[in-house]
């Protein structure tokens, strides 16, 4: 459908995220950027939603030279991705000017697998003496405490691979769904960072808000629950080294959940909010 | 630019709001409803956002009829709103199913205002006997002991005759801002319900979630926050009453804030949730 990629890129991708999310334009089309969903991002039989949105974003990004970062992107998921090439499109609703907004669609040959629309800016060029946050970093024991997302068993790494992608460590008290006995808390709490050890940026946070198990796995309810929406907001470039994740859900009604996820840096800022809705596992 | 719309509604609007919301399909344009943005709904120099989207989301509505109630709504603002027509182009993402996705654009002329993602299903559909929900009410005094915006000075009503749509009764805790002496919780919590009386539903919600003063305010930095985006979630449909809004943010770093916005209906239920990222006053 496409003709083989132009790679424009002037870079060598440091580690299997950039190298994954990588895109180029299409030869024949100008208007649409190719890539490949590898497999090694799938989770169960599709690849996992924030890291098509990192892959988006991406595209996105080659779109808008002065706009680099992703401020807040909402994602719809429209039919479920499989590994193999991708085609991005993007549209821009508004340039110029502090942001630019554009909509965007992710696309395995004329299915639509994620359609988003986002608002891009420059993080560097906002103020970052203003902080009046009143949010506080949530409870996370030490890593050493920590429980290692490398004792899931073979046949748990084997259907979702995208798990040899992080280092997670859980909080103890919330991973008990794991053998069994879940907190009921309806909250997964984590230290995250990349396995090859590449730092985070604002395209890995698009990724890391939806990098958890899902909360419900902590409410009893297993199984794969879809999501309706996921908006992400990237308040800050993260710094150098772990993040901690925190996904939380409070209104469990009418089939469906709400889940908050919180990503704090290693400067101890909340540098990105998330929050999706998704449909209970039946 | 269009023609007299063919007035396809089969029930007469019962309130302002009804009215102002109502649309029909063009003639000459099939893929197109049009409209009208009320005066009535202005704030200043711009339509309110939340009215926006409850027009569009009727004209999502009429193009839906299998799924009739909006249960996710991302919204990007692209350009101010004026009083004067509208039109609005619904282009289906996903149909069939549970629920349904679209991508959707309120114009004025050629000027895109308002381009939303949303998904829409029947709420009668979804399961009502499954809430498990660990959310609270919030604290907020009988209404006699609240402070009603009818108590706002004439220029404000005249400058934001949007506050007129309503009757709002604010936490006596939450309005000092009013009189110069605003909290620093950077929390607005009112009890809310349409003037002339017109029962709370799906489409009124997208209104509710974007109606109280920015949550800034209280915060003692009065002016025009922009809204970069803002995603609503319906989780049920509310009962007749009074409506109970929350808006609170928890992060105001980087030049930006979230807005987080809680409904909660008569009936002690959460039927709506609401993220908002907005610029900081300048």
């Amino acid at each position: 459908m496409t003709s083989a990629p132009t790679d424009t890129s002037v870079t060598r991708p440091r580690s299997e995220f950039d190298r994954d999310i990588a895109v180029a334009r299409a030869e024949e089309r100008s208007d649409e950027l190719v890539g490949t969903l590898s497999d090694g991002w799938r989770v169960g039989g599709g690849i996992n939603g924030g890291f098509q949105m990192s892959l988006l974003g991406n595209a996105i990004r080659a779109t808008l030279p002065a706009h680099p970062d992703p401020i807040a992107m909402s994602a719809y998921f429209v039919s479920p991705a499989v590994a193999g090439p991708v085609t991005a499109a993007v549209r821009p609703q508004r340039l110029g000017g502090r942001t630019a907004t554009v909509a965007a669609d992710l696309k395995q040959g004329d299915d639509v697998r994620l359609t988003v629309l986002a608002t891009y800016g420059d993080l560097d060029s906002f103020p970052a003496d203003d902080v009046r946050t009143t949010a506080t970093p949530f409870d996370l024991p030490p890593r050493e405490r920590c429980v290692p997302n490398t004792m899931a068993p073979d046949d748990v790494q084997k259907m979702a691979p995208f798990l040899q992608r992080f280092e997670m460590l859980f909080h103890p008290d919330e991973i008990g769904w794991a053998v069994g006995e879940p907190s009921g808390r309806g909250q997964v709490t984590a230290w995250f960072r990349l396995a090859d050890g590449r730092e985070p940026d604002p395209l890995a946070l698009l990724l890391a808000v939806d990098a958890l198990p899902p909360v419900t796995f902590d409410l009893g309810l297993p199984g794969w629950a879809p999501t309706i929406e996921l908006s992400a907001h990237v308040r800050a470039k993260p710094a150098p080294g772990w993040l901690r994740l925190r996904h939380r859900t409070r209104n469990v009604a009418g089939g469906m959940f709400e889940e908050d996820c919180e990503v704090w840096d290693s400067a101890d800022r909340l540098v990105a909010q998330s929050r999706q809705l998704a449909l209970l596992p039946r």
